[in-house]
């Protein structure tokens, strides 16, 4: 922390400005300059309340320096961090592509597009069992019976399942079933889940909230790490802006951005980034383009009679051409698809 | 939903269109300009994705024109709704304050918070039992032991209490101690925890979540409305923007937007909007000559100790010259504090 | 400036970053913490691009502490700026109303407003002669002829005028006929236009852009008081952020922020906030409940036959319900209303 | 314009609003539902104040429906334009690549680059001669001395030439010197200058706002459109968000958004957008992955060393291996680089 005081500021201030730092526990370096005093707060307080030193008099400003995640930084871990899920490498030189239905809604449904996803390349099958819906009259998932469907459905064609989970009274159930465990960009901040997931055994997709920064999501993921599960990704889709041309604003940039300042892999979400079909397969372009560790697209073998987000599904046509297209662009950044 | 063609659009993708709107349940109108064709989908589908028609050939644009919320809008109950909390009234012509610690810390604090706000004129005593924190190493709150102590304290000084439930395990608790449950702005979106709460049998003081629009605030309302509670109260504590030189942006517009769309009673949270307490009084004051059925303020005997918040909460002298000022406030719109 | 170094800087590291801090005529005090040094660069370099440090290897975070503007500073000039109008005072105790069409259409019009304010209790006509249009085939204003008829209005019925200047070469003409020049949100970074009025003769409202953060705008205040002009006034007239249901959102907290930050006089645009008529009188109560200097308000004798943003203007019966209102909320604050 | 009416709404008040449409010049097309009554109000209005009807008893909601654009849109025309640069094509099949320094600062400078991006690939040279600054103190640009030099090392090596225009007064010189001009995003809603602009002989490109949602943006191109100049690119250079880690919020999702709706060239400025060089390469081939018909990049030979924007400038060396990269991701959606 590092504490700027007001142009006419008095000794007596500074000294008692001094004292209070030094109640809380801080080191305090002072430079001296012509207009200004800066005293330097040395030493780590991740949860002091920089506002009580803002309200001291002679104070002009009070800025935060400390990161206030560690076990997420790169400076804490150099080398990007690998996943390996039964043999898939998440977050070292190859792209990976999750692929899937927003819902699992019957048998023939997954095995369709899993099928379909497969042939074309991804590695690993997405779908929802439990569905969290701004309606209380919407469909609600299959539950268990669509776990079960989409474990079947990923053996029967090489993939992994990567799945929602909603609330602490779920994880257990998940786990069974699938080898990634999505959390949603509402509960990114919901610190108590957060707590039960660094206990969970299996890797965690965590989603950015809607109006979360880059520092407050890779604060979300250092509870699940302090909490003992190493296995963090992150997940960009969307944030919230003033543009209301698309869902909502996908911020390709954090992509690179969090590439430096943490060695969890990166994944992009575009289909719930952009919200409409024909703009999906752009962003995910541009997603690979910028560097992301993986990318997560809804498909679905009938869109028009999906049971939810079919104007955002593609076609398994539109998937095929996606995955010749994405192919290309990481080679040319000198990594390859999964 | 109002579906608008494309200008070069052909008789046969109108009536593909038709077709579609009408599978899924739509009566539809139709109004032929000289440059478009407009199409007026009547009927009640409230949980329809229309982006389902915004994909269609020869649409260009497609408006949702029906309130996604019903029992909480103004046209279902011409009268705003006024809830009565023990004799005390929210929501008619009287202006309630709410105060209290961040937290609840000892029984010496809460006592002494309690005889402060209820001297000055505070009719609910505000606090925090279980506390919602970004670091797992912070103060989590007192737990049922903070709840009886704040119950306490308010039956002596003839408060009534307000104080936040977290997910549903606390909610037959809470209940046990508080008169009014209140919901963080995180949970505003937390859809099974809000049809819980419709469930419950306290009034409830829904948060306006960091990132809602007015719109998907009033249809979180909604959903606890729908489980069978009519007493819910919203409140408005700031949203984010670009803007950091405040903690968030208070949208004090809100207030008297609330009141056309909704019966409901809308509170004002100038503490947590604004985030520092030389801030706090002039939006408190703002919040009630805008309209605001209540306002809800930290107040703490010794702030700069306060184990949360402090930099946000008024001394009681400050809390006591703010209702001086806000009772005369009321008195200029014909109101009156309650 | 404060640089923060990432935790595995070595010594040869910090060197280079003091050496190139030095050559840009920085004096460097350094604190060695166990886990990071943090350099407090001290010197006034307004210029320096502090991106050219962020990018040296080592640096974890590169920190402004100089406020960017000094003249605009509370630091530099502790007690309010008080501007004598012909004797009508702004910036100290007294609350100004001004008030007005948002375009002069004719002197029936103009009078007829300009009496009807006037009894009601403004001090300051409004209105428009260069009227900034989205649309080309919109009605643009009556010019120099505007600017006469409102000239003519107020005296008749002992007003000052305040009007809008577009860009330089309106200036000279304006500065015959008005008494305060106000600049419009989307000049407010036109750079050159702000060094012409710190050469104008007349008190500007220099307003905030639509996108400004507080710190631009006392930025862009800054350039016209070091231009030699120190009558600048601010006015808050809403910012964009992601709710639609106002026409932009209404920042009532920048009024103490820039109260605290800077002396000089702040006033409040409700009508141009909020853009709608039963909305501007809880905003207009509200702005000088949060200690706004003024308040300017669109009236219009026929709103529904106003060329220009008659939606948002108040009928001259509201605009004088709305003084008696505002007269006592700036007594329930120690203030008056002038 | 749709107008919805209250659920409540009487037979009177309906007929009301179909009058006062009428009186604007609507024909109204009634569409009668169980809960609502619609009204489709027919006709081009394009300055029409929908809050005009808003306000009346009896209206829910008011819905604008025709795009305020017409010759920018696709509908109006459907194949993608393309302009013919002496020689050079933008809006094709190919991506044009422009490049150069934020500013011109000297001979050797701007001679030294032009050869560095010309080598690899670059097609345009970009600079600056007029420099808006956000200091006064700050260097300002070479003037007409830096146009001159920029022309003759664009000659020397083949390139065309891309430069901007501040304001009226400086048009007609720099179209003497450039092939290009480009219009900076501060200046994207100064309607005055952009019908100047609709009488220029050059090519225009048109800087998103910092706050401009993209139906504005293109608002302002028809503004150009309409003076008779019709050839404007487009240029995506970041949104202002809640987001502080990037400079801007670069809108990738804006490049196919734009392509849909309009015929116009987009281009992409990630330089701008991301504001530091380490990320200003991922952006740069999300760009043309994501489908933008050009990209314009800062690049210097010695930007530790640049009199502005020297931290985002990417190094010569930098710069061939972007142009590598993003000719084999144009390749890989069947487009190459110019």
């Amino acid at each position: 922390m590092v504490v700027v005081t007001e142009p006419g500021v008095t000794e007596k201030q500074i000294e008692e400005i001094i004292r209070v730092l030094h109640e809380h526990g801080f080191d305090v370096h002072r430079s001296t300059g012509i207009r200004q005093t800066v005293l330097g707060a040395i030493g780590v307080q991740p949860d002091f309340d920089h506002r009580q030193i803002q309200l001291l008099t002679g104070v002009a400003e009070v800025l935060r320096i400390t990161e206030p995640y560690k076990l997420a930084s790169r400076t804490f871990k150099r080398e990007g961090s690998v996943f390996d899920i039964g043999g898939l490498k998440i977050g070292g030189n190859e792209v990976v592509v999750m692929a899937g239905p927003c819902s699992v809604e019957s048998e023939k449904q997954i095995f369709s597009i899993a099928e379909s996803v497969s042939k074309a390349g991804a590695k690993i099958l997405r779908g929802g069992a439990f569905k969290p819906r701004t309606s209380p009259y919407a469909f609600q998932g299959m539950g268990e019976e669509g776990l079960k469907l989409m474990r079947a459905a990923a053996d029967q064609y090489g993939l992994k399942v990567i799945t929602e989970v909603m609330d602490k009274s779920q994880i257990a159930l998940v786990e069974q079933y699938a080898d990634i465990l999505q959390i949603g960009a509402r509960n990114m901040q919901n610190f108590t889940f957060l707590r039960d997931l660094g206990k969970a055994s299996k890797p965690i997709l965590l989603k950015r909230g809607l109006a979360a920064t880059i520092e407050e999501w890779l604060m979300s993921a250092e509870y699940i790490l302090s909490g003992g599960n190493q296995q963090v990704m992150l997940c960009e889709r969307g944030i919230r802006t003033f543009e209301t041309a698309t869902r909502n604003t996908m911020d390709i940039g954090a992509i690179p951005v969090v590439q430096k300042k943490s060695h969890l892999p990166i994944i992009a979400d575009p289909s719930h980034a952009i919200g409409i079909r024909d703009k999906v397969i752009p962003m995910a372009r541009a997603s690979v383009a910028a560097g992301a560790d993986g990318i997560i697209v809804e498909v679905h073998n009938d869109p028009d009679h999906a049971k939810s987000d079919g104007a955002q599904s593609l076609f398994p046509d539109q998937f095929s051409q996606m995955m010749k297209e994405v192919t290309i662009i990481a080679e040319a950044i000198g990594r390859k698809i999964a």
